[in-house]
């Protein structure tokens, strides 16, 4: 018989149903194969086609000065943009509509078509985390702009076509009713206890064990009670931080090399798997209130959201993250033992 | 520039980004063709393949008798199963878990193996939906079942992997969030007005027209206002009637019409579309309260969720409903002069 768990930062329900008996590994070579060439003639994200893209809003350089080594530009396809004034249509509560003032940028994450985070040094995994903080500080004095997602959509499962590996940030200028709703259950919660929810579930994840993927000095990584989907992991900072604009350079560099340990263990155990990962963060009105910590979540998208899951926001998911955790923690152990 | 909309049942927020200039007519022929044959020797919902099911709970018999028309069987994988006690663990609140107890049931929808419902007769879409409410009814009595969750997946980009046509119905231990976010907005407004939410809505999108697709006497088709993809379609009852249970006979026939002529302009105008459905009805204790409809609503599965959708829960349709209905209203004109 399957288990029913509540995610306890949403009180979402998630069905763990084992019963169609996927091991960790079933999943394994699932996902899209690495682009072959380092450089791709059409690719808009490749060094030299840099006319390409809207104009560069931010780049770091690299060593020689000439080149970049991360860069940020305007999507192309912007969802939202910058500038426009923010006109709400109010004359029906049915109907409630304003412009889509905000913003949508792309990170180029690396010159190299066919580098994925798993496969870039440290240092470059930080360069493309500095630039998000560094994003985020801008985007944060946009008056326009009341919240801030970082994300990353790799593979045709996740929801891009295009293979030069890029992160795209939006600010929209409305807090999302789910970001919103996070945030009830963290204030309900530090209402009742005078505590912190997620400092509280990270540790009481690193008292059961079986979920904990690593522990290091600033971050707890483990595969979420709830998951919603197989493998689906958090990286979680054990210090009280709010917002993932208050990094300090410190925090990334860690980070960067916890973010890209983890990538790597998925990318081996499941063969590159199309993945979502996602930066939560608190809202600017709650970046210093003690309810909320930020944190990175990254969703394998190994199975297709279906007509329930639309239907219900209950998910099914066919590995228990006990089983998927230690698949994943026998992955890194093999990585570590090469090295 | 875009638009951010809201959804007046959910107050979730989506933006209609027609920046990528996607037009209704680039969707067409995007979907999974059709089975070729009328019976698969391996399909285990084709007639002969029974024994290959769990044992059957409910049938329409055909018109000679030996045979069906419409088969309900457990699902051989299923999310949650009949019969188990409930056990809550409640030793902590961050770790609520419980055990899978509740039904998930296959509707086998005809016993030919390619002819999908845009392709059948009204009287074999009204089996099937007869199937529906007779199973709600059923399923309605067990006491562990809480909410009953009505839905179809068609075609491998809205979850499914067999072409046999099928629908499922799962009934959960629990109220989801989802359904109970729902019921609080909808409360409210009655509160506020003394209205039903979604009586004004159908009556608003009348009054706009713009999105309507069409009024027949019981029911009203519109592209919603705050559509979550392109060509989101909802199908609502005019009556004030809560709950899919409480449908009479006559209802169900025109609803088999209204529902197999909408998926027919989809099947035309998109060229069999991978899409779900789902039908949203009153949790058991509101079945009798006049503050929600229930309603069908399709999805066609057009575009990929990625990570800004799972991280935000805003949704990036590319097509205005507008305009989506005026192509699906020319496509339902054309099909109609054609017969």
């Amino acid at each position: 018989m399957s288990l029913i768990r509540q995610d306890p930062s949403t009180k979402e329900w998630v069905i763990i149903s084992t019963e169609r008996a996927k091991r960790p590994h079933d999943f394994a070579k699932a996902g899209p194969s690495l682009a072959s060439k380092a450089r791709e003639a059409h690719c808009p994200f490749c060094p030299g086609n840099e006319g390409a893209t809207p104009k560069e809003l931010y780049r770091i350089p690299d060593a020689k000065g000439d080149g970049w080594t991360v860069r940020v530009v305007p999507n192309k396809f912007a969802a939202l943009s910058p500038g426009g004034e923010l006109r709400r249509k109010e004359d029906s509560a049915l109907f409630r509509e304003m412009s889509g003032v905000g913003a949508h940028e792309v990170v180029v994450e690396t010159p190299v078509h066919n580098r994925s985070i798993p496969l870039m040094k440290d240092a470059e995994v930080e360069d493309v985390l500095l630039t998000y903080v560094e994003r985020y500080r801008v985007l944060r004095e946009d008056p326009s702009i009341r919240y801030i997602i970082i994300f990353k959509n790799h593979g045709e499962a996740a929801g891009t076509s295009l293979e030069h590996p890029h992160s795209q940030i939006i600010g929209t200028p409305i807090a999302p009713q789910h970001t919103r709703r996070k945030y009830a259950v963290a204030l309900s919660y530090h209402d009742d206890t005078g505590r912190c929810l997620y400092s509280d579930i990270v540790a009481a994840e690193l008292k059961e064990k079986d979920r904990i993927i690593e522990e290091t000095g600033r971050y707890v990584v483990f595969h979420p009670f709830a998951s919603k989907s197989p493998f689906e992991t958090w990286i979680v900072p054990k210090a009280q931080q709010p917002s993932f604009g208050q990094l300090s350079r410190g925090e990334i560099g860690e980070l960067a090399s916890v973010l890209k340990k983890n990538l790597l263990a998925l990318y081996h155990g499941l063969g590159n798997p199309a993945y979502n990962f996602i930066v939560h963060t608190a809202s600017f009105e709650d970046e210093t209130k003690p309810y909320f910590l930020w944190h990175l979540q990254i969703l394998p998208r190994l199975t297709t959201i279906a007509g329930f899951e639309l239907g219900s926001g209950i998910s099914i998911t066919t590995v228990a993250p006990e089983d998927s955790a230690v698949f994943i923690r026998d992955i890194a152990a093999s990585l570590r033992s090469k090295n």
